[in-house]
């Protein structure tokens, strides 16, 4: 069933984050810690992913906080996509919505081509962050993403 | 200046298609054609890329197409972003909507911690869509995203 | 590729219903001659669900249709969900939306309970209408939904 | 008339929530104990349907809390519809709420056909979800929804 | 299943009141020629209500228009519910979806306390607008509505 | 001048629903004690009407509340329309909105036809519930609606 | 009934706009010519205000129209509120809206205070725009209103 | 710079009002106290006003209230436009909105024509509100508007 | 009077664009040619600035174009605002609009304390964009907005 | 990573506004005390812009703060972009919006030229505003902005 964390969400994300900053950790250590990755654990920290029972008691560990209230905080379904508000009004998230907008048409162009009816799932999916230097010494970000392809049922 | 084909852009984007469909060939290989990626090239079909004079010609020869007719079609800087309706209806680009509203946080959470602040740039940006077959025969759609990271300014 | 008919979507179902009319066929009907089910027939006709190209040769002699023009306004890959404005103005659909609406928590929590942290797929998905009249001659609409359950991914 | 419970409506539903949890009894099990659906008894816990007193009773009973807490609680005519934001951000009802997006005009299509100028009732209407795993292991989500047709009445 | 005249809805309700205006007769002679109330054959000008074979034959005949010609227009299941932007910019309209803006809950708290937890019906339905004109020579607009109430299914 | 109750809108509802409830008196019953419909008092309970000194005094006795505490809460004017979000979730105030957007344009044309050119006024303006019992048993609701009605101003 | 010009209110709305142009006549001296405010005709030109048939026969003789166009284009009931986009876009237009959204609760507070319990009615309504220059040559609008004042019928 | 009261804008509102209540003082009377127009006075309760130190000790004195309190909410510049949502709900201001809708491009038209391509000033602006009662012993409201005519710059 | 030209706003500007492509000249070099700004030439192009006579017989010489044809398609007022969606979908045209909504309360923090409780005019307004080229060889785009400052009017 | 000041957002703009009212400084002061333009000051103010460790030493001195609180108030990446509602409803940030609004396009079309295929940056950005007296004595705003260029990525 669904969990009810006695903080709203907003309030244990900052909880999460305060403890973080005190312990000096990253979300890439977190994740090496609990063998996630990073991206699944800043999902966590906000609300939006689902953590097991071995992941609270790892992030506990990790982050020095007591098992218990950290179960309570984080046990149950989370409710996701409740936490950014769209069109999204922050810079940084706006341009990925943006991407969408722009290329979404492409994209869907080039899959049914390569795929056939049908869909990436954003369930069955996963995502990673990479930073990459050039040779001129600027600084890429890489994201990549990786959902099932799912068909229509014929019916 | 802005172009401003003589068909609108549905029209011009309908046209396109019924061409490369008579011609039987797909985006990877208009792509290679024009040395271009098949992405870019989808979006120069929905009037959502630039495409430069050297571009025009490689399409109307690999689609058989008249390159005046090509060229007042699609030269001019295109009006990006007005194809899609956000959010979007069509199930396959929901799913990529879907993710930014359920990881942006977590993708800036992420990418602060690794680049400081700032944005990936959707400009300096380019993608890919590759697919992958897995060991249980599952396929799987992987897209990657790269941009610039842009620092904000100190001022 | 995407598909683009020589009629708009809403001028292409007004031709497909005018033809059926004609015919005095039922979806029912026409989805026993394809070996489909009646809502994914009435679905293609909305330009909603995708039609092979068995499909097509089907509803054209159905229909008494030529199977080339049927085809030239059939093929491709739909682009579903644009026609039904949200929420719906339309009493009938209305109702489906406000049972969305009304049970969707309840939904959520049942199927968390039963089935873990995922969701209900809408493309690996069946749906069907029945009619059930009871003992005292009230008439009743039975839907049934069939979807695959999809697990989020751990990463 | 309208009933006010004294804790707001989100916490009410977490307070049940934990209930429930505490006595590791499932919906289904409540749904036994008191004569009622489990997607019925889910809806009661969100405040989107009537518990009669009797309902009332037993879940007291069943989920161990004070009978009249309970009943200042869910006594009064439930304020449905308030829960879900439309469209919906999470992402298991929004695939429902996308079913109706692009199977709407599908069913009404079929129900016009089989039934009529009318709608099905969303309020004299009950609804169930079921497990189902295939051969190949898979497993299927089944909801079923039972609406009387009311037909237009002629004025 | 639903009809598509060959005209869009606003041009055969034009073609409509251009012939009532010929003919010099008003709504409630119409309804009067064809059984019905008033507000019924202005909802059927408007394409929001189902007009029978027997009305559509009365119609033409009252209006002087040919049978066929008006049963091609009229036949099918109207789309209702398309002609209104809410909220109504429309001065009159207006005043009627304030009516439910600012008396929406009274009525519901009043038909709950007098007929329970349910709904009234807007598909088993008639209304009426009627003229009075008070002992001060002041005109007040009647507007009845009746409904079937149909309470909540217990499952 | 607008009052300011020293409890919220929704706050000092619940307070006089609990009252009401306590002294098991309904809404017809209060409307009678103070001389005005039930209707009206509903809407005075969820501040979408004035109450004057005397319909406070009235109301304070037949729900054996302190006059002072009462007057508090309810003088001044009301900010109406505040409280129902449209389009309403809501079923039953839905049901109502529905009506306006189906029939909204044919009791234009219908008010136009009988009455000239203007509005029927919401504000000077009264309404009533009523409960039938048919023939074969059924129950329905009627409402009815009283607008004076205001001929646009020639200028 | 209401009227249905043959051309679309657009388009009616220009071919006015054009005949004043050609004549070089000003709102104001059209007003004169048929006894009617400024405001009142171009109103009309828009199709915001209605127009009697002396209206349609003094226009036609100023603007040298033929009197049975104008009327085909004129006559019937105004669909009101149908020409702007609400918030305007447009910065004289623009202006107004601001006022009533800053002055809004202010203009309440005083009607309330001066009138009592209701409204100004925007029906019973006339208004007026003046030029006025100042002594330092600076030129400023006047805009007057008057609306008669509707008390809320107690019931 | 921005001033932030103590308390939020609704409460400092409140505030105002019930001092103003208890003091019996109407807003005309606070306007004669400090020079400055009703309308004024209310948009200054209402946070949509600029109250000059002078503006400050003259309300302070008329309503009784202590200078420095009222100093700390009052002081700063107002963030105007924040008390009204739009369109507005309440049917006083919601008639105000309706005339800028049914008379915006009316107002435009005359405007353009008397004074150019500019806009009236909602800043430089000022506004009154006048009852007036006429022979018949109807009562009206009298509102007008002056603001300064601004011409678009050439560049 | 407001101008109603014999195309569409996007008709018109699709001419003037061809006719500069044509003739090859830039908006800098049409701009020297009038009079006028680049900025204000553009702006013209799109329907969103008054152009005067003598503009309109410069464009015409410089466009090549018949400056009767020109004068038909750019008298009257221009309906501004008319063009852009909000929030811009473009993404250049975001990137202003991102601006506003994150430095705008900065702005008129900054506005306020150094001129007082007004607004910066965006009538009485005008604005230049000029190219940089730093010495790193980066390029840098420089808006330059120059708008009178208007001072709230005490009444 | 993230900061979550212990303050929500618009508390702490009050705390950083009361100390800087009570120091008498101004934002122009604040930022040649650190080094920093004072829109950069005042959007740090509103939780808009990154402040160093630096800047919120030199702030804490200039305010007369503790470093400490005032360094848990500021750090971290600050959530941009969520202060204002957009449409702007104040006015002097509204004006900025139209400014956008109506000129938008022309500053689309001017950089295309000037600068071909790409945006201007709102991140790698800076602006400043200034005041200027004309020599009639009027008031001037003028708001500089200086954003990189960036072009399209050819891929």
């Amino acid at each position: 069933m669904s969990g009810f964390p006695t903080l709203s969400k907003s309030e244990f994300t900052a909880s999460l984050v305060r403890a973080k900053q005190e312990r000096g950790i990253s979300f890439e250590e977190l994740g090496k810690a609990i063998g996630r990755d990073e991206v699944a654990v800043a999902a966590i920290f906000y609300g939006q992913h689902y953590a097991t029972l071995e992941d609270i008691v790892g992030l506990a560990k990790a982050l020095n906080i007591d098992k218990n209230l950290l179960s309570s905080q984080l046990s149950g379904f989370p409710d996701r996509g409740s936490g950014v508000e769209m069109p999204p009004k922050e810079p940084l998230i706006y341009r990925l919505y943006e991407i969408v907008q722009n290329y979404g048409q492409a994209y869907r162009a080039v899959m049914n081509e390569k795929f056939g009816d049908g869909i990436m799932s954003a369930i069955a999916f996963s995502t990673k962050v990479d930073k990459e230097v050039d040779e001129q010494g600027n600084t890429w970000v890489n994201i990549s993403m990786r959902g099932k392809w799912l068909p229509y049922s014929r019916f």
